[in-house]
């Protein structure tokens, strides 16, 4: 546990020398974004993350939360998020799943970013007429309070999009990485899906292109860090510093000790959480409304908000 | 919709003299049960309700909320459930829909009674060797939440049911009826499920045996009052009390009138709607568990709660 | 009780030839302005208000809420509210009281509001600095949710003022009116204070420039009529409209007949009451705002909020 | 701030061998009470505590949440407060302040437990014949809320104490230790008072018998680590399993530098802090109620909750 990570751009700075894994980044003045691809089986097994496209927003001015810059995120995930999604029809049926709890304060990036929404998926079907143009048909859920409470997440949304096929899935989740200073300043998207064990809730059958058989895109922010994390960094760092290495064992023998002592079950936040959670659904759900509904994003705030 | 409820006991006495329904009265020391069997599809169109067993639990004492008459009333509520579900195995799957909005007051009784209930789908699933005895595997879910963002309730629900293929639903809703002392003090069960248009929330397709293939078991208790009917009412009541009766169709014009203008969309509740709500969904959740989990509560209750 | 208003404009329709009150009224667009002036202790009595300016703001178009009256609505308030506080200093000591239960929904209104101020008192404590012209120190308390457990509001609100002087109190609560159709359309302003047994939480010690020796200007919206008030109208309406007003006492009886059996404690309110009071609530706290910080808004806002 | 802690004990073991500290240690089933007295000033700078009596229960079998052991836990509380209480009379007025903000899951143990307690003032002042023996009045308030808006909590509980006279202040508050270990398992009582700069929220201006003018009880139970606790405690681990101990500046330039870059107002919680919160809220509660109300207090729990 104490290696886990949820963004791929940890894992890959984890085990930077592996094959078929292409990066490239790009450097905006607030905002830099890198995407990874993971082309062969060996290299995700190594990773430990799915075949697929890793997309990743730092911006590490956003831990003084100005408003500008909240402009500017959605802006950047509204981009990356269409480019995900080419392909797909501009009447295309969405659905937004909101994963987490909405009671546990890390875990309810999911249902704060569902209830933000514009939802016109009623709209469409029973006042067609109030659309001028073509438009997505959009539904929000969020299963997890359900989830939690004798049904798999993964058995209600199946039983959903069996319902009412819609032709692609947006899930959105709070991650957990490796570095506290990443939780108010990165946005992850992948067209992987999300898997069993990943995020702060934890599903047990994963969401994706194979489980649910229609594509999944992920939307994911890390809202903590395990404290075994941080005891193991603090650990090899010293290591470093100190030319231990020698000593390595010795050090994840220590390691191994003070987790499971200490840490176990126990993640780090920062002390404003509250907060910064509310500014970031308000960053995510901003930025899916965009993408989904391009230049008509006014018309339908004005409309449905 | 001045004439409108949802409790069969008020709808028969609006139409006192239909053929086709049968009705029998207990009366407890504070409790009276009315058992109402609507037989015929002719009496079931005149009531506007449809086929099947209602039974009221009245209680007008519950007004004061004294605690001993709360622990009664969950146990009656428990006996009739029972009953309804004659012939359900003690080892059934089970699952609770909690109805409506936790958001709007009088329309959150469902969620809250959906998680007051013991779940035990997860743990018969994943650790049976934690129970000795044959018990129901029972999973509580709150779909309004969700149903409010495009997706129907039915289609929820029905999705769900045709993964998890359940043997029984119980669906627990806010109800409209015609008199505001109804408010603290009635519970309403049916095997008849639960109609669109009834209910605070009002779904568009109604949960029963024939949309959902398994049989449905409805609870409900009156949290509000149509201000509606209240003008109604008063306006009958005088017509009464001063022989006005010739004046009859002038009358209706005039409670036509109120109605329009003055009531349209407005609902009569007691100002300590929000203590009350509390108060019923423990006395329904408490209800549910005990006869789901019979001489286990106890047990089940240490375990899961 | 069937009388009760807390608008002095519907005290003013229910006794409408008495002397010692003066009455002007504006019209915009979509909002019109009632202005009422209390001069006679006499008129008072007969009112049931005490001396004093009372303005009704009406805009009957917000039953629809339509985003732009909310703007023009909070702006028309602002201007009222500052010709209402004509005289204090631009850094005066201003502290908003939001009264009323926030887990009681039509009794939320002042603590909603007061959550929404802008406050600017530890700002211009700690960091001077920080603003380059004169501005008022705000602070902002929301004291029902203490007063409902054993202390009365205003012992509070008499300690607080005895500590930190503030120059002016402006008190926000939700109302009871006669007419439904005032919820979500009416806004009053008056510098005669809040009354004990007025609001709908009803506390036990008025809050006027008499008990807390400042100024205290109330600033309320209608969130609930009576119930017992509908059957009162109700009943009137048919005297008038059948002549039977040689019985009117018989109707006086069957009223409180009525009332009594069936309306006791009971309130009437829309069933959207939860959207209502957050836009309402939205509207009236940007009037505060506006009031309080006129040409620098804009700044504030992006300081503090 | 790494070696911040609010516990008296903890405090205390990072200065073993300070003299003016008097401590004394009970063992009982699962429960150990340690109370330690600090008489001197100068054992007061050292342990950055004021003077007095510090009680710390604890139960590390609480993890695991046994009924029975919340039963006892609360018991024990309520005879260690009664101590700290001896010589107030069974007729005195009690004020519960319970600090802390609601809406951050770690910093609302007060106003969790705020709500809990029972109020008899309001009942003692307008309905005396209630209670037919003598009985404690008791007032519950959470400034903290309000202390967020502009007016310190110390402005608001003095402002208060001033006008109701009470004889004695309990203020409960969320702490701060250097175990998370300690999260679920920890309750401190002190005589002390609370000062500004510790709690998870971190008042400005103490709480005690000096600046409130009447004796001041704190009762606090850890929520949070600070996260550059844990790194320092591994760096100390550290030096001392691997014998690095003359590198000691090194690594405290190591600790010093990790904390500033990484851990800077990061916290460590339990994953299921939500429940905790819950759980300890309840125990606490009910410790504090036994303590008021002694043989009584089934009698006024029927006639109060």
């Amino acid at each position: 546990m104490g290696l886990y990570t949820d963004l791929a751009c940890e894992a890959r700075e984890l085990n930077p020398n592996i094959e078929g894994v292409s990066e490239e980044k790009e450097d905006y003045e607030d905002i830099s974004i890198t995407r990874i691809r993971i082309d062969s089986e060996q290299a995700a097994n190594q990773l430990g993350k799915r075949l697929g496209s890793y997309v990743t927003l730092d911006a590490p001015r956003l831990i003084d939360r100005p408003l500008d810059l909240f402009e500017s995120m959605s802006e950047r995930l509204a981009d990356e998020l269409r480019r995900l999604m080419s392909g797909v029809s501009d009447e295309a049926n969405v659905v937004i799943v909101g994963l987490g709890n909405r009671d546990v304060t890390p875990d309810s990036l999911g249902p704060r970013v569902a209830e933000r929404i514009y939802v016109t998926r009623h709209v469409k079907q029973y006042i067609p007429e109030a659309f001028e143009y073509p438009i997505m048909s959009v539904a929000s859920v969020a299963p997890g309070v359900l989830g939690s409470t004798g049904v798999e997440t993964y058995e209600l949304i199946k039983g959903m999009t069996d319902r009412i096929k819609p032709d692609i899935i947006i899930a959105i989740d709070s991650l957990a990485s490796r570095r506290a200073s990443r939780i108010s300043t990165t946005i992850q998207l992948s067209d992987a899906g999300i898997d069993p064990g990943s995020g702060v809730g934890n599903i047990r059958v994963g969401l994706n292109r194979d489980s649910l058989e229609i594509p999944v895109i992920a939307i994911g922010v890390p809202m903590v860090v395990y404290a075994s994390t941080i005891t193991q960094d603090t650990i090899s760092m010293i290591a470093d510093e100190t030319g231990l290495h020698g000593d390595e064992e010795k050090l994840k023998q220590l390691a191994a000790k003070v987790i499971t002592e200490h840490m176990d079950g126990m993640v780090v936040t920062p002390k404003d959480i509250d907060s910064i959670i509310e500014d970031m659904s308000g960053i995510v759900a901003k930025g899916i409304n965009k993408a989904l509904f391009g230049e008509h994003f006014e018309d339908v705030h004005m409309l449905i908000a």
